[in-house]
């Protein structure tokens, strides 16, 4: 529906009903991300775990705005098979796919967005060792688990010619000791991928990072 | 209503008509602060007075742009007792209310907003001994009583772990004589309160503040 | 109407419907720039001449995207006295009204919109010798008269407490040559007023002086 | 139509039918590149060749968010001569009318976005011999046939008094085997060339372009 205020009013509906309302709402938080200029061009991606674990994952390559319900493809979490593509045969699956599925296992996620926002190449360019350091903003309250005060770490990794070759580095990342605490991973000169337990944090974390980015950005300019 | 330009237009009408009025006014001002990015990621809030004096109250953690009439808290105003909570069970008032009513208490504001802008953020570091100075600005006039070469003081408190510890620094702040024209408190890394005598005042030293935040900013730049 | 593209579009209609189209059109206007952030906080304004020479005048310290048909003043234009006053007797009109009129007068404007946007204020801060100069840029084209090779000279005048007082200024600068080929006045600390033949030609030049004024702030950044 | 998602979705279409879809599709982008700033103040324009080659035009000097389906030129691509005009005989075609040909004979495109864009104007700033270098962002990959680790050469060529005087420069850039790759052309203070096979790969170039140029700017601010 995309007019819940919260989670856990989202009620238990049978599957095939609760997917349908999945597929609405991932469609609608591409127009609000593509609003904020966060997939323009084409660019970014989300998907969002169902009630059985299959996924629902955005097509490639296509206008974000403008993706249909029916346009998402059915994937099976595991070994990334497609259990149901969209009946427009044209269309090809996210090539975040293997990533959404790495988030999801090491982390528990429900819904992983990509984001290709400007904001967030250049809080990538201060990046250190790895890492962009964010600290002594209110708003890392909005991170699950996050305090105001934490010295909160994003890793950052090196972009590669194919998204798919991120997994490795995406692993070890979410592997990383010094990285429990994110909901985020940036890659340089690319993007951020941002996750949440369910598609309503997943929303909630992609805004609060891409303000932090911004803020970082603005306070080292 | 959402729709009448001035204050003075809104007709006195019975208590249960102007509250229902006034819940959907302070959820239209959400959408459009959520639009603007002042209350994004969760973030921020809102509260009007009612004519009997007592308070409603935007719910905390929850998509501001998506609050509904039905969700807003009634709240007492001297102990900040809940009245009448909202229908949906999982919603738990602003954490700012201990800060609503302090304002409402010091000033008489009818209205208070609490914006999480990054404007607000980036201003408040420009602070010195505890005060953002603003001044050489026609758009200090949208302040009531405050004139365009007025130095106007915009007190700046210390941000805290939790919000409702920071109600001693507000209280000190509005009994501060230096402050006596603000209609707003900015907190360090966080954003800022914003009051008026009523919620289309409020919302107009909403949009005077964040104008003067970003101007401070671009001119120290 | 709001929906032409070109001034000459618009039929000669009776007076009464032609008065009529221009109160939709003003307030479309006041919208659209408050959306663009140029009237926010209840500042700015505009006007425009109705084929007898009269001029509707948006009303003053009112939420200007929430104006209706009904809100705007009919005013004489050589005594400014009010003709006919909206319904809603609170409103007041336009401090700017002055202003308007010296410039309807010196330049035979159709139309004048007053802004309060930013990138105003940051551009006149760029004033030499009373003057913004603007050139090398491609949307000089977009003034009436002007070519992309000009050396296009804005005048910046002093703000003054109270609008009105202004109006000395105004007519001083409108009357040097050095700025004859303007379509607008900046006022320091302030905004702008900006003008055309017609209220087609005001938006096009009130659109086309902000992106002026942004790119000439871009440049000396 | 406008609600497509991919260039391979669109029927193939009996002319009549495709004609008015192409025409709806035009006044869209206009719409949304208006509403991104980048064809203001009257400036910019689009075009889109039919199946039959004929092009269809926006028309110059009006403000482009309010074109209409019948607004557009029908025009012979090789000599330029207007097959069938609007209704609207005040109406006249896109001084870039012979740039827009130009691009379609030497690239093949099928729809040419002519942007005001601020970001253009000042990427154009950053040129380098008649180029501007974007490389190490992921974005290129948006650019037909560019991987995200190239070195891609746009074009920056210098503004002449009238846009019609531009096409012997620019039919040397798209002539230059530095710029093969490019799916855009700036033009210094003035605003930028963009393209591609269709509307909707020109749409994605068109966002892809504007995100490399703010990208690029502020790397080097």
């Amino acid at each position: 529906m995309g007019c819940r205020i919260m989670t856990d009013m989202l009620q238990p509906l049978t599957g095939e009903r609760r997917e349908l309302e999945q597929r609405e709402l991932l469609c609608e938080m591409l127009r609000l991300f593509y609003d904020k200029g966060w997939v323009s061009g084409t660019g970014g991606g989300l998907c969002a775990r169902l009630d059985d674990g299959r996924l629902l994952v955005a097509p490639t390559g296509v206008h974000k705005e403008r993706v249909q319900p029916d346009d998402l493809f059915l994937v099976e979490p595991v070994e990334g098979t497609i259990v149901r593509p969209p009946a427009l045969q044209s269309l090809r699956p996210s090539e975040c796919t293997p990533i959404f599925r790495a988030v999801i296992r090491a982390r528990g996620a429900g819904s992983v967005v990509h984001s290709h926002a400007l904001s967030a190449v250049l809080a990538a360019d201060l990046a250190d060792e790895g890492a962009l350091l964010i600290h002594g903003l209110e708003m890392l309250k909005g991170v699950r688990g996050a305090a105001s005060a934490d010295a909160h770490l994003v890793p950052v990794i090196v972009n590669t010619p194919r998204e798919s070759e991120l997994v490795e580095q995406v692993e070890a990342a979410l592997a990383d000791p010094r990285f429990e605490a994110t909901g985020a991973i940036l890659v340089s000169d690319h993007g951020a991928y941002i996750w949440g337990i369910d598609v309503w944090e997943a929303k909630r974390h992609t805004e609060v990072y891409h303000f932090l980015f911004e803020a970082v950005k603005a306070r080292r300019a």
